[in-house]
């Protein structure tokens, strides 16, 4: 089940929307955690639901592999499994195959591949990419796709693109659970013609939103948003696009502008665990020296648990320590920062001041793509 | 400042007591939860406060190597750099000099050794672990002792006590601040007469409380509580004793019922990372393959956050995939265990029945003293 209404419309292709999915209903443009393995690195799913998150998504691969579908469907699925309370996706598990697979593991039934935990001989046909997604009862599903690396030749990614289109159909025939939305994926790496063509393939086929993947790979911040701007127009307008992989604040409000409703990046939290916070004064690398003796909350407007209790000198030296706690502190920093971001960036399309929220991030000089994180 | 009000007396030595610190008071017989570099592992302070625990101990040797006494003595006190609302005691850091300085870096004036984080070559004498101490602004400080290794040579023992008596007598004149307490230490390995005639000379200098150091290193549990019951008719009965090291449920029901008011051991915490867990029903221990699929909570009764929010299958999963959210919440539910635990043997010690206590942990098959669980 997926109803996706348009609320508002904004600057360029910027638009609000509500999502309304089986167990939640998502405000749009909306962040997706990656709860990779069913939780948010470091951090209890409680938590990151007190942080204004709506939604998260999980990876069919690495729940195939651990703990396996079975708990999770005799759990209730997902959901009850984890004891969360919004929405989530979930990958098919094609960009992971595809890492560990390369080209010569790629065949017309899907990927062959070792598990990179057991060592085990691994078959992912998209009929069995939607039979796990069905299993694990995501609110919304993706087709198996093929997530060509970066640089790739065009010949190789136009027969990438055809075979996406048609794992995508047997996707689409495979699944059969009313429950579970079902999105498409169009790759096509840099090539406006082809991003256009696996736009409108994948639309042909129809699905109830549909997502861009194969960027945040290596590829240019103007290539990404040059494929995310040839894939747009092929696209039904009342259906939800999903930016794979984006992203920072800033490329978030550019793929926004184009179109896009929904994104998820490992960002926010892998660059918490390594001390890189993000606050609306700009970037904040509390393993700087100057923050062991500052007794400043990291922000003092932001409400998240490391900024209502504590200092960024113990935070400084809880993250010295190496201690998971600061892990977790942080990463809830940055997940709140994120939807209070989006919760402003929602706003700025409604009264179309997308310009000034821009303005308010100019204080960040981190780099605005960044490219290595996007998880494996 | 310390007040020490007995407030109910139960079987043997047992009692009850309130215990009034400059931060907080502590219903005792109470535990604290090891925060020895200003966090319990994997717990932020605010979530271990959320448990019901009133009082932690932190390390003075760990927070001197880092972050140093400086930043935290510019924050007004360790309570503030750690928002800590409860009452905070200090080990001296003479358990860890001695670990590291073995008998040969011992001298009349304190320890010689290299640091386990610089490599560089530390003293630290008596007046310099109170100094320590001050600085860090605890509500009660311990004396610098000798915690002799087991088994150890009566002769030795016997030298180590007189010089412990010295260093107390010295850290007693070094020590001027009215808002911290200063704990004197027993020491007397497993010796009876010389546990009995260190127990005299600590208590002739006069210190506000007493602890019993240099248990929990490897001696049998007999041996242990035989230490323990040598010491106390030699501690005047209106101080608080504090039991260093100890320990599990029944340790501490035995070492109430022998005079004991204080206790402080890794054990809820290390053996939580471990997936070893504690309830009424007795010890769980959520790796085991059939909790992969248990929806139950860990213990029906508890209200820590494992146990309110997920199933002993997600903590199984969370556990086996390495995860940190998977050691906080799981050391938070033995934190609970322990500080309800706690609450309910005040009330055994009130209305005399302690037996009933320790027939309600019958299932408990666990070793009853973990030697190896006194953090180093």
């Amino acid at each position: 089940m997926l109803e996706f209404a348009i609320t508002a419309e904004g600057p360029e292709k910027s638009r609000c929307g509500k999502l309304q999915l089986t167990h939640a209903t998502v405000s749009t443009p909306a962040f997706m955690p990656c709860a990779s393995v069913a939780v948010v690195k470091a951090c209890p799913p409680h938590l990151i639901a007190e942080q204004g998150i709506q939604v998260m998504i999980c990876n069919a691969y690495h729940l195939w592999q651990r703990p396996g579908t079975a708990p999770i469907a005799a759990a209730g699925g997902l959901h009850r499994f984890m004891s969360w309370p919004g929405a989530l996706m979930t990958d098919s598990g094609g960009f992971q195959a595809f890492s560990i697979a390369g080209n010569s593991g790629v065949s017309e039934d899907g990927f062959a591949f070792r598990s990179h935990l057991s060592g085990e001989m691994l078959h992912l046909s998209p009929e069995k990419s939607v039979e796990l997604q069905n299993e694990l009862g995501s609110d919304a599903a993706t087709v198996l796709d093929e997530c060509v690396a970066y640089p790739a030749e065009k010949e190789y990614v136009a027969e990438a693109i055809e075979r996406t289109a048609r794992w995508a159909l047997r996707c689409k025939e495979a699944h059969s659970n009313p429950q579970q939305a079902l999105l498409g994926i169009v790759q096509g790496g840099v090539y406006h013609d082809l991003r256009a063509r696996s736009a409108a393939a994948t639309a042909d086929i129809g699905f109830e939103g549909y997502a861009i993947g194969g960027l945040s790979v290596g590829e240019s911040k103007a290539e990404m948003l040059a494929a995310l701007h040839a894939a747009v127009p092929e696209l039904p307008a009342k259906a939800p696009r999903y930016m794979m992989g984006v992203g920072t604040p800033l490329d978030m409000v550019a793929c926004v502008r184009r179109g896009a409703d929904l994104f998820d990046c490992v960002l926010p939290t892998r660059n918490a665990r390594h001390g890189s916070l993000m606050t609306w004064q700009g970037p904040l690398k509390i393993t700087r020296r100057e923050f062991s003796t500052d007794e400043r909350a990291i922000d003092q407007n932001c409400t998240c648990p490391a900024c209502t209790n504590y200092s960024r000198a113990y935070l400084h030296h809880l993250h010295r320590s190496g201690e998971a706690a600061a892990w977790q502190l942080l990463s809830l920093h940055n997940v709140r920062f994120y939807a209070d971001f989006m919760a402003q960036l929602r706003e700025a399309v409604a009264r179309g001041r997308l310009e000034e929220l821009e303005a308010r991030l100019s204080a960040w000089t981190v780099r605005e793509t960044d490219h290595e994180n996007r998880q494996k």
